[in-house]
């Protein structure tokens, strides 16, 4: 049986890592490890460890990046070592980042960060087990969280 | 027999896999290895495995970065481990990134889109079957979906 | 017995370093190894070696990056090597920097100083000791030297 | 026989790899291995292919950033990959990046990239054969391709 | 005997490795190994070198990044690499750069680079043979060049 990798953080304002863990279950039978570390900068560390110490084929890491400037360049920080952590293992993990100034309210930033959670699980089980369905996606402008904006007319 | 590899995205608004496939396929008999991950932050592991797991001599990256700074900074991302990825395998893989905004309007974006995968293929076929092709192009001012600018007035 | 490195700055206006040490010292019997380099930038290669070098399982790299500009890039290149370091050794470094422009005065500073090395002290004893009590934070704003700001209202 | 890498680009709009090799031939008796990528951003893998797989003892990456914001960004990447090319093979890659920008015509521009690349070419010369001459130009203020600025009147 | 690395850069205007040397040997018998390089991206893989390849238990990194927002960017890579070059070998290098923008004429300037030079020079003697020295000053506000700006009030 495949595993699959969750973590998600205590500075995130919604339970990011709960919502994909529901999702995963809802549409594929997969062990799932769990954890949770206090900020977006400890994803990447973590993301390795559950790879490598704890047998994950794949990882999602999820994080709200605050909306100061300085919160933008912990993100890209973050964003950096998650690359770097993928490149060392051969192993996607997919990082599903909410900026807390991407919802105009409370309201719509919570629904923001469960549906690009949701969306992206479904991702990680397609990437696991129906890689071609991506393949037939390609270039037809698919968003999470946001509608998709589909292909290009010309 | 040479084995090529594509990686695209579902993000992107045009199939620049396809393009880059059907380019290759019209210049030269090599085995092509596809798959579409969701974004370009995904590129730099989908090209690496490709390279180590699939045993591609050559990878052709292509993603189409959105408009936004957000986006900007995500292609930056992407970019710095593409590079990566190159160094710890010592195989090139060929960026091919249009940003959502290069284009005037969908149908000049689709068409640079499409120009610019098809230009970036023909580079690989070159490096791969003709390197020597390159170093004839040395300082000539080539760019791939607009028009060459050529060697400076002097 | 865990051991838990310590390494501040010589740079920074309040000794973190001591207020971590004391924290961690009040809630857990743990060794300490506590190191002082010149500034933030020498604290990656400091925490790796603390971790290789010295056996600690996790690390707490504590920084008072300057208000100026290039401060703040000095302070994004030790963030960058603190997530490499991590990535390079399977194991956290708890990175805890209050940037000089933060407080309104010398006396705020100095409390949030205090205060944020404080509740790293006491993340880093949950991540080595209780992991499970960091999942049941997931999603509730938790936020160090200043006051939590809790789960969205949705 | 020491063997000096060189690579440049079809982007450019000026022979650098053609004047780099010019340079060191008219100074050392050097054997040469020249090959030509597309872009920048291939600089990095290209050079540590010349020496990890071409025995290079010394490589020069020579290229011309275009003027965009996105091609400064690309140009960044680009040092950021030689850079770790280098700490990957513990050999020299000496970079020669002329931006778009820097001349106030297409005649000046050619003029700085013929310069800088000789020049360059010099430097490195000295790096493998009498790397003592460095030394004594150490804090003189040399530039390459505009005239050298020299030691701070104190 | 430990081994001291110096490198610095042509490029610079004040001879910094000059200085270091002068001061380190005023203040201690150590074995002392220098060279230069052109410019401040030459510095990582310099410093490696002088670790990997000649012995050295410590480097000092000297240059001064230009004042164009170009060498501010050259300046953020070299520095970013010598943070890898002390990962990849659990070996300090102590960075000292002075901005040709800092000092308001050449006589300031050169002021600046020669006392810094020589102050971290002296954290490096500390750091290999009074590693306690440092504790002591830890959260002291220490400053290379400037003067100190001390603990803060409260």
């Amino acid at each position: 049986m495949k595993t699959i990798g969750i973590v998600d953080t205590t500075f995130a304002r919604f339970n990011m890592g709960r919502a994909a863990v529901d999702e995963i279950q809802q549409n594929v039978s997969a062990k799932i490890k769990r954890i949770t570390v206090p900020g977006v900068k400890d994803l990447p560390v973590a993301s390795k460890k559950l790879i490598e110490e704890e047998g994950c084929d794949i990882v999602i890491a999820l994080g709200m990046p605050g909306a100061k400037e300085q919160d933008k360049i912990c993100a890209h920080e973050a964003s950096t070592g998650i690359i770097q952590a993928q490149l060392m293992t051969n192993t996607h993990i997919i990082e599903v980042f909410v900026h807390e100034d991407e919802g105009k309210d409370e309201k719509e930033l919570a629904f923001l960060m469960e549906m690009r959670s949701r969306e992206h699980a479904l991702n990680v089980v397609n990437m696991l087990f129906h890689p071609e369905k991506l393949v037939k996606q390609a270039g037809t402008g698919q968003r999470q969280g946001f509608e998709d904006v589909g292909t290009l007319r010309h």
